[in-house]
This record gives structure tokens, sequence and C-alpha cells, in this order.
């Protein structure tokens, strides 16, 4: 079901310092750097490997009382969750719930590019794993 | 530098039961399932996208002993490395060292499809990083 790997989520304390490794060490040039307050993140996306690739998405929470921050304080700077391309996520969310996967959403939620549903760890061996529907084909789904 | 995400890896305690997700549940088809006696562990490719595309690489260790156990029993299942294929694995390597980035290898280890190194997560935010040159490079770079 899943097409791609859409990209995978690294949690960092400091996005300009973790941008000296990804951006200049490493040679990843961010398309974007957001602040995005009603998610308390500032996030950069790192594209990888042309329109088809995949990107390392670096997420700095920005306030100290996020469930990110308490991620962060617990866990540690490292990878946070998989996110997976689906071409629907109504019918995604449908079939998860059919097969009794544990869904943390009961709706798809509004991401930054799309609407998505996040799969508990405890359903997919230990990942935050979240479904995406990217945001031309939700656009084509209001037209119907 | 890195052209692409090559794989995620997901450390599992028993790959046919994180098959009966990733592929019954989830509809990933793997590629290939292989037992690999000299690292300790089963693997099974999900790969996804297309040939540009990245994968999903679940690994169950297979003996109690091996770094990647002691990591089960520690950090539970989940979220192992990430793997960025690059060119020039020699190149990657020297500028790292340059660059004085913690590596893992003092030279290109075998991988199953390439040669790679590994940068220590305190050098990447907590990543495991693994840089890979697929095996088609490393077989033209023999016959120079």
């Amino acid at each position: 079901m899943p097409r791609r790997i859409d990209h995978v989520a690294i949690i960092v304390r400091n996005l300009e310092q973790a941008l000296i490794f990804y951006r200049d060490t490493l040679g990843l040039e961010p398309r974007a750097i957001q602040d995005v307050p009603s998610e308390q993140v500032r996030i950069a996306f790192l594209p990888m490997g042309g329109p088809q690739g995949s990107e390392i998405e670096l997420i700095e929470p920005t306030t100290p009382d996020s469930s990110l921050s308490r991620f962060l304080e617990k866990r540690g700077e490292g990878m946070h969750h998989l996110c997976l391309e689906v071409d629907d996520i109504d019918a995604a969310l449908q079939e998860m719930n059919e097969r009794e996967v544990a869904v943390l959403d009961t709706q798809p939620r509004l991401a930054a590019e799309g609407r998505a549903i996040f799969l508990h760890p405890k359903a997919t061996h230990g990942v935050l794993l979240e479904l995406i529907e990217k945001r031309p084909q939700a656009t084509r789904r209001v037209e119907r």
C-alpha cells in the first residue's frame, strides 16, 4: 500500500547545530526551514534522490512542554518517526482499523504537506510510523 | 554528497512476526529474506518507490551475544540505523576523517550490497548513520 518512504524524522536539540553536520559536513541542501508555532517545532527538510526520493526531516522542539520535548528529554536526539506515502489516507485508516492496528488518530490530521495518521509503535515493532497522503492528492479529493 | 536514502533499518525480535505487520498488513513485498550467519542476523528487504526508491530493512539478531542483540535488549525493537548511498565510499571516509567526524570504521567494511562505513551517533545528533557505496560502483572501481 505505501508507495515510497517520504521522510525519516530526526529530533534534535538545536536545528542550527544539527545543520552544521547534515548541511555543512554531509552536504545535504535544505529545501525549506520552517518555524511551525502551531506544532511548537522548527523543521528543516533535506531532500535526496530527486522527485521520487526521500527526505531527512530535522525537528527541533521550541517549547519545553510538547510531547516532542518530552521525547527528547527521555530518549535524547535521534530518529523519531518514519513516514510512508500512501495514495489514499482515508482508505489506509479504514484498513488499519479493520485489521485492529493501533492508530493514534481517529481521523487524518493536517500535516505540513498533506493529511496523515500515526500508527502506535506497539503495532509496528517499535517504530512510530506515519502514513501520509500528500497535498496534491488531498486537493484532488476536495475537487471531486 | 549522499545521493539518496538507501534504507532504514528496523531491529526486531522475530522476523516472521514483523513480516505479519510489514508484509501482510502494510502490503510491502520483500524482495529478499536472507540468513547472514557471518553477521548473526536474518534480514528482510522491503523495497518501495521503484529503482530509485528506498527500502525498509528488517533485522532479527540470531544469536544472544552480538552487538545487535545487546542493542535489542537495551532499547527494544525499533529503528536502528539510517543508510545513505554515496558514489565513492573512500572519498566519503577521507572527508569524514578530515572533518574529524567520529567514524566507527578505519576502512570501509564489506556490507551485503556494497562497501560501507558507520558514523557514530555522537557525530550525527543521535543517529547511527551508514554510508554505502553500492556494489555496481564497487565493481567498477575494481576494474580500473
